[in-house]
């Protein structure tokens, strides 16, 4: 039996699952079993929670560890009653941050990603659905786009650019490279127009052909010799125009979206 | 001058941003900027780091605070010459949990966000073209969905889709509910045959106009009389097949999906 660690929140879990997950990686998170137990928001819930997190740690032989971003004093003294050990994740930065900003802080349950501001969350919509509508080149009008991803198909375009759109309220468009324009060597003129907001996704031939393989199994389309000819005549074809070119071979979703707002200088809050 | 923010990471920084942005919600984040600044992952990037948030703190002569998941030491210890109040993300939790575990952290640079697992990275693309494929009733063969949203047009079905798949690689489909389900008070058969799947969302009528204006101005579909009149139908159908509902006027993203998981019991680990 594995150790479980849990995520306890009053509202979606999402914070104390994004710092758990942060801080086991530096130990052996494929040790750990993991659960999130979101909106513990009353009394009777946290009872239940802990009973839960008592429960396992019973079964399991192996004190569970929680990591707790629930807000109000009494929910957390109610979920502490459980025998884990308690990694309440505001705690440490409370105190620091009352002394520095001169003010007390405010119990507001599950307030971080529970919503609320509609222009925050039309933004996202609104890119979420430029996304959508300029995926791989199904329109081809770029004025309103805040960058475009190249590259061949497979490369990694489209879950980036609806990463960026939904997190970001990004508009991200994305062009996959043409055998015509890879024969050329030469952009399409409606990417030149907006050169500035271009950026090159690559990946290896090897990783390629297995996406492609597991998406059309046995096509010409998804053999080496067909990824491996693509790749380098759009390597080329990226070098020749000075694109910036990441490979997203060994290359989260996240890291990839970080790295091309950072390199085209587009600064957005997260969401 | 308003207090600058600086989520400081050698990886994406969104960590850092998750719980920066979370614990200042507690105090009164509008009354802050902020800046990520990703990948600080040697000591010529932490250097000027430093540099650039004592600029911001001089500039606006109010304190920056810092929000640092930087694993690295020495890369902290540069860091921390920037003037700024130092909130490391990490550190309180490394003690406990070295004593629980009986290791030693190991210090992984941009652990987090950063290395992929290839079937992890499977999963959230696979999950995400099934949504892509499945969405707004394009294909509605919904024997691999692990759930399906039903609701009408605008009610946020398919940014929660891709919110789920991206992040917990779920399958996610939707189906739109169209003006002969509503008049009929009728599920189609194709949903019908995975009732266990279903979670409707519904919507404010007032709330549904202004999203529709602002897709369709002027339109027939964006009246505020179109809008209640397809809501009350959808609301009745919903109640009478005794479908989970919920309302996403004031609800984030984030929290729609953690709910639509939690009630058809759908547990995923966090991407």
């Amino acid at each position: 039996m594995r150790r479980i660690v849990f995520y306890v929140s009053d509202g979606t879990g999402i914070t104390a699952a994004t710092i758990g997950h942060s801080v086991l990686t530096q130990f052996d998170v494929r040790e750990f079993d993991s659960m999130r137990l979101p909106f513990v928001d009353s009394p009777e819930k946290a009872r239940a929670a802990a009973a839960r997190i008592r429960h396992e740690g019973e079964q399991r032989k192996l004190r569970p560890i929680v990591v707790n971003t629930v807000v109000d004093p009494e929910l957390t003294r109610l979920l502490a009653d459980c025998g884990a050990l308690m990694l309440d994740v505001f705690a440490p930065f409370i105190a620091p941050l009352e002394q520095e900003l001169g003010v007390k802080r405010q119990s507001r349950v599950g307030h971080a990603h529970g919503m609320i501001n509609f222009a925050d969350y039309e933004t996202r919509i609104n890119a979420t659905n430029y996304t959508l509508t300029h995926d791989d080149g199904v329109d081809l009008n770029y004025a309103d786009a805040d960058l475009i991803l190249v590259g061949v198909s497979r490369s990694g375009k489209t879950p980036t650019c609806l990463y960026l759109a939904l997190h970001f309220g990004v508009k991200a468009a994305n062009y996959p490279l043409t055998p015509d324009d890879l024969d050329r060597q030469e952009l399409p003129k409606t990417l030149v127009a907006h050169r500035q907001k271009l950026f090159a996704l690559t990946i290896d031939p090897q990783r390629l052909q297995q996406v492609r393989e597991s998406r059309k199994p046995g096509s010409q389309y998804a053999t080496l010799a067909q990824c491996q000819k693509e790749v380098a005549a759009a390597e080329k074809l990226i070098r020749r125009e000075h694109l910036p070119m990441l490979s997203t071979t060994h290359t989260s979703i996240e890291e990839i979206g970080s790295k091309v707002m950072q390199t085209l200088g587009i600064d957005r809050q997260l969401f």
